[in-house]
């Protein structure tokens, strides 16, 4: 029910989906007759099924508002779901704050996890897969909190991508060690002393597009700016080439000769096409779609909740967690050093 | 002597721009063999002024080791002409951290303003300049410290650009009241309860060059990962592009007839159009540049210099400071409410 275009887009992603995935059975949560409306008449009712919930979460609701109020909202109810093993994941396009509030409090986070966080996958000048954690989900976060990203991020990398070893990067404002903010000081001096991440030190961010990382790591705030900054000059850029070409006659025909070589810049660099963030750390697959998808950046968010549901994400994390965190130094050795 | 180039780019730079202002007068500072290497035998020596500087701040150096070292660094020595009035503004492209470390003890910061910060102008979709403060002078900045960013931003903005009531905007990942850090919260606070700025709420990263904002006001770790989280998609749209056109013979014959509208593109968005970052709140001009800027680029930081001259900023500033400043409330009403 959420998102800018609730089942006009969810429905036919899924329609699309399912009929890719021939073992593939998905449930549609929310107004059962809203949803129905969506759906042709002679669909696969044993492939998709309605689940109805009375309620919605708005996009503008707060998330303590949501957890108290609205508990048979489409999104509280997918996810009820999945806590209770009916379902393998939730994929929502609804209100961020409430998804994760609501996640947190219904799946729980992986033990050893202090706060689940937001990550997403970014095209780079190699062609090389980048993901960046948190995006949003923490402010405030501390090193602590930030080096359970990192975990977390790299464990990611390794099962969906099948990297070895993957490259941990900390955002910060400069290379030298005496740049950035506390909280990435004390981060950086955690990773360095755990051996069992690449940690490879800071990355700014002019170079987090280079393909230098497999994972960037930063608080949720600054995460979350650097995307959407990142959102807004691909915007502007665009814009302004479609000006351009649309001056005069010459450009114009300029511009339909340019076009297979911008629309395959736009493909690398369209942000639905890496839609569908995972919300990292908790004990059951959430993913957030872009409340703006539209159907194949929705049906993209559905594949990356498939591809988790394969590779058995939270269990990996909370196998890799124990390990890692059980291994590496703890605050009050670290800060004997 | 700073800056990837040192002479071979500021002294051209520094011989063009006295060329276009005939009252201009320009003062190298740094190794005076050095600086003679790339003056034209006939220059103008009584505009262009060789003030020889013994030491140069490596750019790796920490500011700290910078002040306590290199009393006779080209930057010490300039800074120094800036306090003692034989200069009016300083420019550089070295080491940013040395640079306003040293511009703080030399300059001192204007009375009222704890920090100085760094503004810098950007392009936006509508043509109408922004300008982003902090992109990196300060991390971990109190509200009140951003309050006084809103102050200084403002006062530029009108000064410079001549805006009556500048709209102010501070940079965070939602725009509802319920997101966001405790800092940017309580800075809203205080900017909601001054009348005397034009305050109009939260911006996200993905708003910032759509042409709404005169100002947007942000922590230094913020805006400096803004700043070059820009630069880094910049660079990879480019290159994108780059590659894209050179694949065939087609696409190469395409792109020379795109070549206009790819050139206004440039011109644009590169960032070195809009060299010449200010550090503002000091009792002094101080413009630095970008370490990797080209004779144009670094020809545009002193013609910002010059602005900033004519235009008696920092006075100005001072001047607003008290009046608006005394005008706002302080911490402590603020917390009554």
């Amino acid at each position: 029910m959420g998102g800018d275009h609730g089942p006009p887009v969810v429905v036919p992603a899924a329609l699309q989906v399912i009929g890719k995935h021939k073992s593939l059975c998905l449930i549609l949560v929310g107004d059962r007759e809203v949803i129905q409306k969506q759906l042709p008449s002679g669909y696969d009712q044993s492939r998709l099924i309605i689940q109805h919930a009375s309620q919605k979460v708005e996009m503008d609701e707060s998330p303590s508002q949501a957890l108290r109020v609205k508990k048979d909202s489409s999104m509280r109810v997918a996810l009820n779901l999945v806590k209770e093993g009916k379902a393998q994941a939730c994929v929502s396009a609804g209100n961020t704050g409430a998804l994760m509030a609501t996640a947190r409090f219904v799946i729980k986070t992986i033990p050893g996890i202090d706060r689940p966080a937001i990550i997403s996958t970014f095209p780079t000048i190699t062609g090389r897969k980048m993901r960046m954690l948190d995006l949003g989900a923490n402010v405030d976060s501390t090193a602590e909190n930030l080096f359970q990203f990192a975990v977390m991020g790299s464990v990611l990398a390794s099962a969906v991508d099948n990297i070895k070893d993957p490259t941990v990067y900390l955002l910060n404002i400069g290379e030298e060690d005496i740049k950035g903010n506390e909280q990435v000081k004390q981060t950086s001096q955690l990773l360095s002393t755990s051996n069992k991440l690449n940690y490879m030190g800071y990355i700014e961010g002019d170079e987090i597009y280079n393909g230098k990382a497999d994972i960037v790591v930063c608080d949720g705030f600054v995460g979350n700016v650097a995307l959407k900054t990142s959102e807004g000059v691909v915007i502007f850029i665009g814009k302004l080439l479609k000006e351009g070409f649309k001056r005069n006659i010459l450009t114009k025909i300029a511009g339909l000769i340019a076009w297979p070589v911008l629309k395959s810049l736009v493909k690398r660099v369209d942000p639905a096409r890496n839609n569908g963030a995972s919300f990292i750390g908790l004990q059951g697959i959430v993913i957030k779609s872009h409340g703006g998808a539209k159907i194949p950046a929705f049906a993209h968010a559905i594949e990356e909740a498939i591809i988790e549901v394969d590779k058995n994400i939270p269990q990996q994390i909370s196998a890799e967690v124990e390990r890692l965190l059980t291994a590496s130094p703890n605050k009050n050795e670290d800060n004997s050093n």
